[in-house]
């Protein structure tokens, strides 16, 4: 850790409060996942990078940014990852995850913000976190009332670019999502001064193309009766994944589902027969926000998948690799994002399809639909949610939390309720 | 009354619950209107319209229907009336402003959404509002997280249309805006029957505007001193704006003005000179929401504008009459009405203009910045509205609040002062 201080010095972090902050990870890492019995060897490497979250991938992006790379911070599925790296910059994610950074997002925001755009803000005001101190752009979109708002905010600190995704999803919301597109690749061209070519972003399709393949393989293995790794483990894979390198991340979810794979013909579960199995949907889990897999899993129950931007959100859907042209090639990246299910849009039908399909697939014996507190989108989508599900004969517990131990009792009885339940 | 009642039936109105809504409102009216002095004559067409607001209007709604007119129930600013009007349709207001309906709201939404939204949720489900029963078509708007998604419900209930907003004031949104409004204006000429022609349009467009001159000529009398009008009746006109056929909105506003400007002529106030004046910006005021303007009113201060969707932005800005083909008028209603500024936009820095500028036309002594509670949009502008106040040096107060009486008292301690200081 000691090889770090200088960097988050140089990066004018409050070192002191960083401190506070570097102390009681280790702690909850050790609760969440290093209690666990049986976790796949591969997630080796996800142990290492969140041991030190701040250090490994923060020095890889300055030593980018030494060669003349400039990286993008985002909070959002939707911006397309694929014109910043055809323009040879990287992409990191922005997202907050932690009550830590709370109070510092509400001595500017409304304390009735979601807990994720308070903790975002609060991290880069309080300068806690590096990415938001590495980032040389962040890239914004209007997904929701909170966002939007708070990236005026954000503006005024640091360069912001906004996308503008449609709200509605016609044919010509399509048109008017590649208009976007297009406009953001000209400005990430102004920004690295690097040319997007058909052929760069043709390879950069297929790169950000093979990490959602990677990213399936692995939420494949978790369709299985025999189920090789925790919901807790995988959740950790997929939060890092907006963070790491997409070519390194690839590498690494295919070793993880080889050796997933390899479980499922041996038979090695990590959880008994019969363990209940879960899916959860709604609001992103940002990093380090495992409360809600961490309480069901240890109530008996296992989390299978998350329908969730921390989940199938982000790899589902590929973008077509056969366009020649840059129009061609916007297109398509605007078709694969505007399949992307998010309670923003209006309506919504989509969703409550994929969540459908998902408990089918995963075999889910139940669904708990969980929103941060004042994410209206989420929250209010919870009615049609529930009832679609109850129709399908799919038991469903609404929830909504954020990021304080406040409620951790509550939840886990209703959560533990709800498996025995399922149990029952 | 009683004439109604059998109005109400054939609505399919729930009538037991209805008369608890109908005991309210008088004691109300009284409390808030009629105790005031010296109002302007002019106001007896709103004070009769208001004490039989669910007979005189929807009467008039249904014999129109008789005649095969169809009635088009909105929600914001940012609808184009005038579409409605080419069409030979009718437009009404179906923004809720009563606690009564908010627990019918909650019964589907989230209690944290704001009370505008889940009280006009529940006035139609609660079928208590003659308004809700009697429109023949929903027309809804992106504007805000809390409305987008309540509409997916109430589309489960009526014929429901919803036009996106754009969320950016580039010129590619105008355009956006643009292409929406034609797309409105197939749909009710499909719904109506009627042709949107040239000739139409151009009349609708010149019957909305004189609304908005006559609305624009009693709001420029509250610049005066001399100060010929209260708050409260500025607002309960501009109310029942929304409500009313526009062309005798206009008449009634005209004859109001005339003598308010008599007033100011002849040195007639309606309160003692000195007296603190206040602009409040912010949510809008839907009936019977009178719960601030009252409290500011009754403590020692006038109002003198509402930066508000209940105020400025219903009538600032005309739509140009010069358009000759329907391909320059659906530009011309986009460009008015992307002059408006919501904060449902991002940037919105044409909102802080328009409030420093009010302050100053207005003379407005202080600002109270009021938003609904859970209004994510303008709880969150409040920090740039209120440090814009303070660089310019106008006392600024920030207030949320919601329709319930609970926060009354807390809320007459904080405005009486705010007055108090304003006085000092």
């Amino acid at each position: 850790m000691a090889d770090y201080v200088k960097m988050w010095k140089d990066l004018g972090m409050d070192l002191e409060n960083h401190d506070l902050l570097c102390q009681v990870l280790p702690t909850a890492v050790g609760d969440v996942f290093l209690t666990q019995e049986n976790r796949p060897a591969a997630m080796d490497f996800w142990d290492l990078v969140i041991s030190e979250v701040h250090g490994i991938r923060p020095a890889e992006l300055i030593e980018e940014q030494k060669k003349g790379r400039k990286v993008f911070g985002t909070f959002c599925v939707y911006v397309p990852d694929e014109v910043i790296i055809a323009a040879d910059g990287i992409v990191t994610g922005l997202c907050g995850g932690s009550q830590f950074w709370v109070p510092g997002g509400e001595a500017v925001l409304p304390k009735s913000t979601c807990p994720l755009v308070k903790a975002s803000v609060g991290a880069r005001l309080g300068r806690t976190c590096p990415f938001f101190r590495i980032a040389d752009m962040y890239v914004g979109e209007t997904t929701c009332d909170g966002k939007k708002k708070a990236y005026e905010i954000l503006g005024e600190d640091v360069p912001m670019y906004v996308m503008d995704v449609p709200q509605m999803k016609r044919e010509k919301d399509t048109l008017k999502w590649k208009g976007e597109i297009e406009e953001f690749a000209q400005k990430v061209e102004e920004f690295t001064g690097n040319k997007v070519t058909p052929e760069k972003l043709g390879e950069a399709i297929h790169i950000v193309n093979e990490k959602r393949r990677a990213l399936a393989r692995v939420y494949e293995c978790r369709k299985s009766e025999c189920l090789p790794i925790s919901g807790r483990d995988a959740l950790l894979m997929m939060q890092i994944s907006f963070f790491d390198d997409p070519a390194r991340c690839a590498q690494m979810c295919n070793r993880l589902a080889d050796e997933l794979e390899q479980r499922i013909k041996d038979g090695v579960s990590v959880v008994p027969a019969g363990t209940k199995r879960i899916l959860v949907t709604g609001t992103p889990l940002a990093v380090p926000n495992w409360k809600l897999h961490n309480i069901i899993e240890t109530s008996g129950a296992a989390v299978v998948c998350e329908e969730m931007c921390t989940g199938t959100r982000y790899f589902e859907n590929l973008v077509s690799e056969d366009g020649d042209t840059l129009d061609e090639q916007f297109m398509d990246l605007s078709r694969r994002y505007m399949k992307t299910n998010c309670a923003c849009f209006t309506p919504n039908r989509g969703r409550i399809d994929d969540i459908l399909r998902m408990a089918k697939e995963y075999h889910a014996d139940g669904v708990i639909d969980c929103s941060l507190k004042f994410c209206c989108l989420y929250d209010t989508e919870k009615y049609t949610v529930s009832r679609a599900l109850k129709e399908a004969g799919v038991p469903v517990l609404s929830i909504e939390t954020d990021y304080t131990d406040a409620d951790a009792e509550q939840l886990r009885t209703r959560i533990g309720a709800f498996v025995e339940m399922l149990n029952g």
